[in-house]
């Protein structure tokens, strides 16, 4: 049932099977194919995950025989052993004769796979769907080439800003449907930033759950902000993926803590002080803002002060989706272009 | 070319004259269209504002011998002489052998309508479509009843709330779409209430201009609420509405001046102080809530204090519209039923 398929329609059937693999775990989703010569596909894999094959090697593996064929990848093939030998190795052992690839490998380790491809004669074919490829890798990449995770701001506040009444009760200000929108943004997280404010006021359990109450069977990492301990009572201590103390509040040296973890992803659930400190140190990279359609007035902010002091430094956001859940509203944002 | 059309289709019909009407001015949006044996319509009619003659007179006036016609008019034909005289009596002399409408007029003085049509021996059909044009009348209706104008608060503030920087600074949180909204919104009011703070903080014209700058046909008059005297040089000295200062911050007060002169339609542009005391007081019907995808933190809240002490007292809204207005977003809400 082979078929005829362009470089593009290859790659997009590339990006298609790249989605299968998980958004967390530190490594980038990857799909391949391989083409024979009249184009058609003759074998698929994806990436299932660090510590299994990438996906140039899982589409290896369906084929006794790849010589002489083309693979169509969305990722440049790594050049570096980690848990898992070299992709260029794989695919010149293999005998393909082409390699036709989205995005470059940003990796400080990982990258130089065209090259070696080159080297040992292999035809190279850089760029194809590159700006789709790039969009939907676009956290993974920026983690990677930044050396700091992707950072996803997240709170829930009124209509008029407040995260609580005045009595400090917000238990619930969205409803079901929002709640239940926040245990999928955790699951596709590595970590959950929390402040020890929070978690001395809240002693909030920060699991992942499925719409049942049942653990989803991807949890984020709590990581608790600042020096205080957490107690040995709280409901962090049972989390499932453990717990990591920094026992600092400097955020650099935090979030380079958790990229040396292999940390990409990471979701900042509060309180407002830490929130605010993202923030204001430019650690967003994106936010996550569930609007209720309610009124508290008061002075519980969901956002604190940024340190800025007039119109012109305000951070302008550029949204990316708006998406109504149940009566709340969740509006997903980025920083506007040179902001 | 006259067709024939049921109750439902000709009430349809005079909803949609009704709409051509002003939606400001005092008077409800009312239209009207006269049936023939046949059912066809036969006459159009709507009324154009207070001091102009009503949709049944209006309709009536296209025709020499409306004599066993059936008027079909959305609002219950008014009982009352004011600045023209009631429209039952015209029906009757007109000799109009049925009248079907949606809804029964509120007035506290022009009721009554139905009553005397039927004592005139015309057949009288009330409640076609009455649920359509109740919504439509909604804003109306409801401020004649409680003999208050309907009261909408409009803010602008950023994702978080604030309306402005640290400094004071405020132009512009919104872009320019959202600011043209605004003023489509002031020329949808008959009144513009404003508190003296922001009177002295800001010299606001509150003028209706169109994209051009231009002045809108209709302004509303601007009412400046709180004690302090508006200053000589103010431009709201020079609005083409004339001004109007309460001289007081009793709101109620206030909105019973306003029910006194006519008003239906308020449009509360703030500042805070205001906007919050109005909020608190139970006086919001409506929130046009704009948010500029941007941040701020700091002091300057677009809502400050209500009243609430604990998450149970929120004021929890219903979310009658979203839009996009540029990158900015308008929410448009009413108090949710049973708030």
């Amino acid at each position: 049932m082979a078929e005829t398929v362009s470089f593009d329609a290859a790659m997009r059937r590339a990006l298609e099977l790249a989605a299968r693999g998980p958004v967390t775990g530190g490594n980038p989703q990857v799909g391949c194919v391989l083409l024979d010569d009249s184009g058609a596909i003759v074998a698929e894999g994806w990436h299932r995950g660090a510590g299994t094959p990438h996906a140039e090697v899982d589409a290896l593996s369906h084929l006794a025989d790849a010589h002489g064929l083309t693979a169509v990848v969305s990722l440049e093939p790594c050049n570096h052993t980690g848990r898992t030998g070299p992709c260029s190795e794989a695919l010149i052992a293999a005998g393909v004769a082409r390699v036709v690839y989205a995005v470059s490998d940003p990796g400080h380790e990982s990258a130089g796979g065209a090259q070696r491809l080159r080297s040992a004669g292999v035809e190279v074919v850089p760029g194809v769907l590159a700006d789709e490829v790039r969009a939907s890798l676009h956290p993974w990449l920026t983690a990677v080439a930044r050396r700091r995770p992707w950072v996803t701001v997240k709170w829930a506040s009124t209509l008029d800003g407040r995260a609580a009444a005045a009595d400090g009760t917000s238990q619930w200000i969205t409803g079901t449907a929002a709640r239940q929108r926040v245990h999928e943004q955790r699951a596709a997280s590595d970590a959950i930033l929390v402040g020890t404010g929070t978690v001395l006021a809240d002693d909030p359990s920060l699991t992942a759950r499925g719409d049942g109450g049942e653990l989803l069977p991807h949890q984020p990492l709590p990581v608790v902000v600042g020096e205080t301990a957490v107690p040995a009572d709280a409901a962090l201590r049972r989390h499932p993926a453990g717990l990591y103390e920094t026992g600092t509040r400097d955020l650099a040296a935090v979030l380079a803590a958790l990229d040396a973890r292999g940390i990409r992803r990471v979701y900042v659930e509060g309180g407002p002080t830490l929130a605010s400190a993202v923030i204001a140190a430019g650690f967003a990279d994106e936010y996550a803002v569930y609007l209720a359609p309610a009124l508290l007035g008061g002075a519980r902010l969901a956002v604190g002060d940024l340190g800025i002091t007039t119109i012109a430094e305000a951070r302008r956001l550029a949204i990316t989706s708006i998406e109504q859940l149940g009566d709340d509203l969740l509006v997903m944002a980025r920083p506007a272009k040179g902001h």
